[in-house]
């Protein structure tokens, strides 16, 4: 199942950057969920293409039509379908490189799996512009974690090399979290924020374009949620984190960390705090063997720089099988990583929800 | 499904540390693949404790008895199931710790997640041990591979910051990958080793555990599979690699180093070599749009220090509720990278196969 | 998952009765069909309300709007969505009975399944008319089915007893199958249709209802398709035809019959033919072992007769917990078999298309 | 997944008639459930070979080995594996017949399908022998119904036309089901038995074989479980019911019997009883809209005369291409369907545990 995810609840994603439309099926929400649409909104705008300098000046008005699932306000219990119809696309300006791969990009790697039938235009079903839905998807998420008193939420933690302070994964709070989400630029430092729209804005200024790293948490999840081996909430949270185009990689708690430190260091004691068992450090990132332990789950994805840089580049067309020079026009972002905040937290919330309703204590 | 995976192929793992037995029922693997058990032992053996100090001096004799799926040496194309029936078990050594949660294991979460039901003894389904039908299984999907001209091999890149060198991106080699293998310690620098070696015994001299890195690469993969979204390879990577117990990252190509760069550095430019489309760099790692693209994949996992070290270390007993010292006795690995890199290799191998029986062209 | 089917394909349902829209995802179709949206109109014009008397008098112009996955008329292998308006929509109809459940009807365990939370308008969820968006995907697959020279097709057997004849198990041929299909009352004798025709005319007069048995066949499926225990064609074929609204029975090839005769007048004796192995009889309905044989595929489901009547029936409001009479008003199908026929057919047609698109050697 | 079902539980079969072991991994189960494995002997004893003349003379003593999931008497909640090593196989009887193909047999489509790599020998992994892990997986499943209040049981309806009384699709009872299940041969009847027992020896005696239909019921099901479309119960009992070879048909409640009844006696009307809503008929068999209605739950399989007989057949051999005579010999059942009769409740346990687990409510 390529764009389809089954766990607790099923995900079903569709849509190519031109076509007509796109969106998502989800099914098996639990039913009797109040869904607030005009938060969904808001969600989604996170992820919306921003006025200000760091993304692409493409106008995408992406009000997702609820088609079913939604009654009287609340969730039925029955598939969720909402649609998102495509308005403002520029196919003209993918028109002449359709066979000439831009680099970093999947239009050779799809060309050759789909025989060449894939919707080309803008990237087709490979378009960052997927993660409208699956942002949609989180949000709806987001609110049935909410009214379970689960809180997620994620901040920029470095744009090429410029660093914001760290969430505190023992003490990071709920408050924390819809604070940073709140913001324009989500940093918790404004310091960083003002140094990477610096570096942001250089890059786009010089044709090119930068990456970074989101780090994300969830306060408030249950301790005990989650299974050994194959559908722990790493495998769930990473399986889910990869499908947003340019994550290429993830790490829980500590992460790649911990590769270099003791296990005296690296193993969080236990200790009891207002008559619940918690750790006194949280390197596992609120994890142990797959399941939560009740500590703040937190984890941090990184990004790669926007393939679409408008400089030029050497290339190949794969169909004359000749190498080619590339200038791709049209408006890109020089930076992905803002957008992708919320479709990280996104990823996150449908994994929670998931992990949850495959619990057999907690369901509801 | 906590222990099930499904997707080209599927795969239930079962058992527990110290129960009766542990292995793994394989479906729908391509019928009359001839296996050879000798090299499936030998890939075994790569994981069994080491006699060399840095390992437990357990004797696990895992050799796996097949009981369905092989006939006349070559798969039937019905399910292959294997079991190993564990022997040298030393319950005695956990019995005065069941309730006191040893720090950075699953005993507090994996009891919550089971009502206590779950078998404590050596950690249960939660145990290291399972990765031997892990492997088990990644050694059949490994001959597989092979049938078709495909290489796995991984090494170990760093042990408690002591580095190996790198594989290259783009010029590794399937001779390079066997090499590596069949090292007693795969590293591919023997300085490397030596060094590693060094930190892994001080670590045990001093009752520690120490963490690493393990770096992992396909050649030979052919390019076009793979899927967008939810199954691409690095969903599917990353959620079997998780499955590993101890593993809190993954990257793939450049991963988080390339957070850290510009888009004109990060971009892997299109060529031609020898007819056919190639990059001149790896930093993807082979693989675009979660597809293949032909180049090497490469991807590397962070492994945390081995949560069992012999210091006193503080915890709870979650039943009694109380604060209490732990001293965790029986033989543990001061570092369980070197017998990782197999199971990251046998992950690996799960996915390539699964991955090329969902592919609509090269099935066979 | 309710609502989704995962195999080859995968098929995500959604919609309600009286909702904004009803639709599907399909997911893993091959890439590069080419699909005739003239033709899916026609089959779906099967499905649509006759004018004949023998169905509800609402108009259903059930035009699915193709959001994604179609690209210059063949399918891009991505998700191909498709989006159903509902206009002509009578919720007023259904106003007062919204906690008197109706008998054979999901009213009751649909409100306890959801707590009350699901769409309870024309049975949301649970309408007929979810099977609108079936027979898309049905129809789309049975294009897919054609270009390798297979096809479906299926009859009105039965309609309260009367019987039409039965297909030729061995010798049914593709042009019958064609003809049936585009007959507006699918019977194979004229003299059956009429006299089905009389009964479903004389229950609606007498506000009743009747139902009644469709026979469904393949011809061209080639022979080494599918697969022992539980993904065998028998078993993917019921789940979907089960999908269907009030199907309470499949058989296949001489299904029920079977249990009356010896073995000897049961077994299909294999001779060759043209060079090729064939039965002499198909008593196993082309289907051995859940693989297909080669021979026609021929299955059979029943029907029950409408749950809404006109006239009177004794039945609870379970909110009030109190008996209760109750009259449907609205309108209704006397009888939706005839409807049902596309439907059936639309249930083979995707599992025929999963269970190649899972073969290892026919694929494309 | 040809032998893997995956639903609230996940369900791994494997496993060859003649090769070493057979078995299945159960993934998911409710940890704590207490198991008596000598009921879990006593339900497997009722699949084995009977020794009065009804069935094959060979003797199968399958003791299940449970490897894993197990401890201390209860359910762990992690992977429960058990396996049954085959002990009595006379491979000798079956070398003669490798390619030509036994009537109503897997034994061609199964060599199409795996391109001769299959294991020939006894049917393989087609065997009726499989079902004696699924009947392992059943009783497994039986005891954690029973846990819950729920009972389930099936008797032989028909043999050959010989009928026994049908249960009483409202008033059946657990005490009933208990009964007729603890009978050698059981039916409700001690004249149908009589009856059936000599038709099965006539057909012994005459080297043919018959078949028949089951029926099976349970009661103290809760009300509102299960789901609409793909996943209702109807769906999955029926595909875990065509798991069993020799099964050709399955009907619900008044199953193809609806087809020729006015919907005013096909539609069950509600009341209340005991303060309970329940329905004065059951002819939707305890299933509305893929939901329990509280009823009880009622289907009937009808399952073909044995395959294997020993009166000359005409066939072809399928590697020679030639058509050839055909003795079979060897030992086999003139009649399954006494052996067949806790197979289906197998199947309906498995899919109600399923269905238990994938509810919202009654999870546990």
């Amino acid at each position: 199942m390529s764009s389809c995810f089954n766990g607790g609840i099923t995900v079903s994603l569709f849509g190519e950057s031109h076509g007509k439309g796109i969106g998502v099926v989800l099914d098996n929400l639990p039913s009797g969920e109040i869904i607030d649409l005009e938060r969904i909104g808001a969600f989604m705008a996170r992820r919306a293409p921003k006025k200000d300098g760091t993304s692409t000046t493409r106008s995408e008005k992406d009000i997702p039509e609820i088609l079913s699932g939604l009654y009287e306000g609340k969730t039925t219990g029955t598939p969720l379908a909402a649609a998102i119809m495509n308005i403002d696309q520029h196919s003209g300006d993918y028109g002449n490189i359709s066979h000439i791969a831009r680099p970093a990009h999947a239009d050779y790697t799809g060309f050759l799996r789909y025989d060449g039938a894939n919707d080309p235009r803008g990237g087709g079903h490979f378009s960052g512009r997927i993660t409208a839905p699956l942002c949609f998807a989180g949000a709806v998420c987001g609110q049935i974690l909410e009214h379970r008193g689960i809180t997620t939420g994620a901040h920029i933690l470095s744009i090429k090399g410029v660093l914001d302070e760290q969430f505190d994964p023992v003490n990071v709070t709920a408050e924390q979290l819809e604070i940073v989400k709140s913001r324009p630029f989500p940093t918790l430092s404004e310091f960083a924020e003002s140094e990477m729209r610096e570096v942001i804005n250089t890059a786009r200024m010089d044709l090119n374009s930068v990456g970074g790293i989101v780090e994300c948490a969830a306060v408030g999840f249950p301790a005990g949620i989650g299974s050994p081996m194959l559908d722990g909430l790493e495998n769930v949270i990473s399986r889910l984190v990869f499908a947003i185009p340019a994550v290429k990689g993830i790490e829980f708690g500590n992460g790649f960390g911990c590769a270099d430190i003791f296990g005296s260091e690296n193993n969080d004691e236990f200790t009891i705090k207002d008559g619940k068992v918690v750790t006194k450090t949280n390197n596992q990132g609120g994890i142990l063997g797959g399941i939560s332990s009740g500590m703040p789950i937190i984890f941090r994805a990184a990004f790669k720089p926007t393939p679409s840089i408008s400089r030029p580049q050497n290339s190949v067309d794969f169909k004359k099988m000749t190498e080619q020079e590339l200038v791709i026009k049209g408006r890109h972002d020089p930076c992905v990583v803002p957008r992708a905040v919320p479709c990280v937290e996104a990823a996150l919330n449908i994994a929670l929800v998931s992990a949850l309703l495959e619990d057999p204590h907690i369901r509801r």
